[in-house]
């Protein structure tokens, strides 16, 4: 823990303090690979995507999908697990709500077959599943349209939003093993790199640096 | 409350159901205006202002500015009230800490002084104290440097920050009177407006759509 973060220990207020994060450094956890889920939608056109989105709100309404940040410690700094699939845009660890799930549950299961040994259904099974540490909601997006860019707040022109995209802090353990499947790079990001840069990382997770500023980062190096 | 703000609350987890924020409208305000305070470092060249800055810094370290987010709603739509000095840069409600003054304490001082028919000598003595409801600390940002841009983490360059700003949301209630010195304007602008907008609003304010959003907002329009 260098200076200046006692520095910001100290000027942090009560609450804040309350609301303090370890993070533990990068070279703490182990990364393996495991084989890439299966794409079912592989070979699915925009057009038929976009019928099956629309039959699937039909069905069931405002469809969820949650997210996790996790951070870890490089070079004293706070970095980001965001995956990226092939060379293709950066995503958080997540994914969507199956109807009538619930948000912590649902994250966990979505952590564990994007992170852990555990495959998707695998995670179902209560006494196989990670002990991941999902903390409090720290933001919510909104999309009027199932495509559509989304926004930290409802617009006024939204009637009826069609997806809602929650973002929870997760607390890692001081170690840990991530294994990704091999379709997916699992890589650490710095906040100072994703801060305001959402040409590069999307209007979600370039804000992130900013819904984490109230919290006090413990950021130990080794 | 419109139909898509239910939607809202019941897509809204139990935790963040629980941070509800009520959102009265702008109508059930009451402006005035009060004369202006002196302003004492009106004829103070930038020079003089750095040599001001860097003997307090010296003689009480780190400087911490807290500042208050007050939502009123207009057009079914949270806006935030925003101070603009003259044609001027707008700026959040709020001011410097005193030299160990506590920051809620402060906060109520300075808001008082923006915002109330008292001064900021006056608020002193508690009772005449407005009963702002200061909420949690939402975000916090830090600078390298007195006037460099802030940023909402520590930059791993950063040895001695020489600023934090600190942001917090206020619960306004049903009705109440503003009085603004006269050399100031106070706006209500849409999140909609502010978000991403740094470019007008700074780095600061246009985050405060993101800061906000992981809370459920209840808009009551009339």
């Amino acid at each position: 823990m260098g200076l200046e973060m006692e520095a910001v220990a100290a000027a942090a207020p009560a609450a804040a303090r309350e609301q303090g994060v370890e993070i533990y450094p990068l070279s703490r956890y182990y990364f393996g690979a495991k084989d890439a889920a299966a794409a079912p939608r592989g070979l699915e056109t925009a057009a038929d995507r976009a019928l099956r989105l629309k039959a699937n709100f039909a069905a069931n309404g405002l469809r969820t999908s949650v997210h996790g940040v996790l951070l870890v410690e490089l070079f004293d700094h706070p970095h980001v697990l965001l995956l990226q699939v092939r060379n293709s845009s950066f995503v958080l660890p997540g994914g969507r709500l199956r109807p009538g799930e619930e948000d912590v549950q649902g994250l966990k299961r979505k952590l564990s077959s994007k992170l852990s040994v555990l495959d998707d259904g695998e995670a179902d099974a209560e006494e196989e599943e990670d002990d991941w540490q999902v903390g409090e909601c720290i933001g919510m997006w909104w999309r009027s349209e199932f495509e559509a860019i989304p926004f930290p707040y409802m617009p006024p022109s939204f009637r009826a939003p069609k997806e809602c995209i929650k973002l929870f802090l997760i607390r890692l353990p001081v170690s840990r093993q991530f294994v990704v499947p091999r379709n997916m790079k699992l890589l650490a990001v710095p906040l100072s790199q994703i801060h305001n840069n959402a040409q590069v990382y999307g209007p979600v997770i370039s804000g992130i640096p900013n819904l984490l500023s109230k919290f006090s980062l413990n950021v130990i190096s080794d």
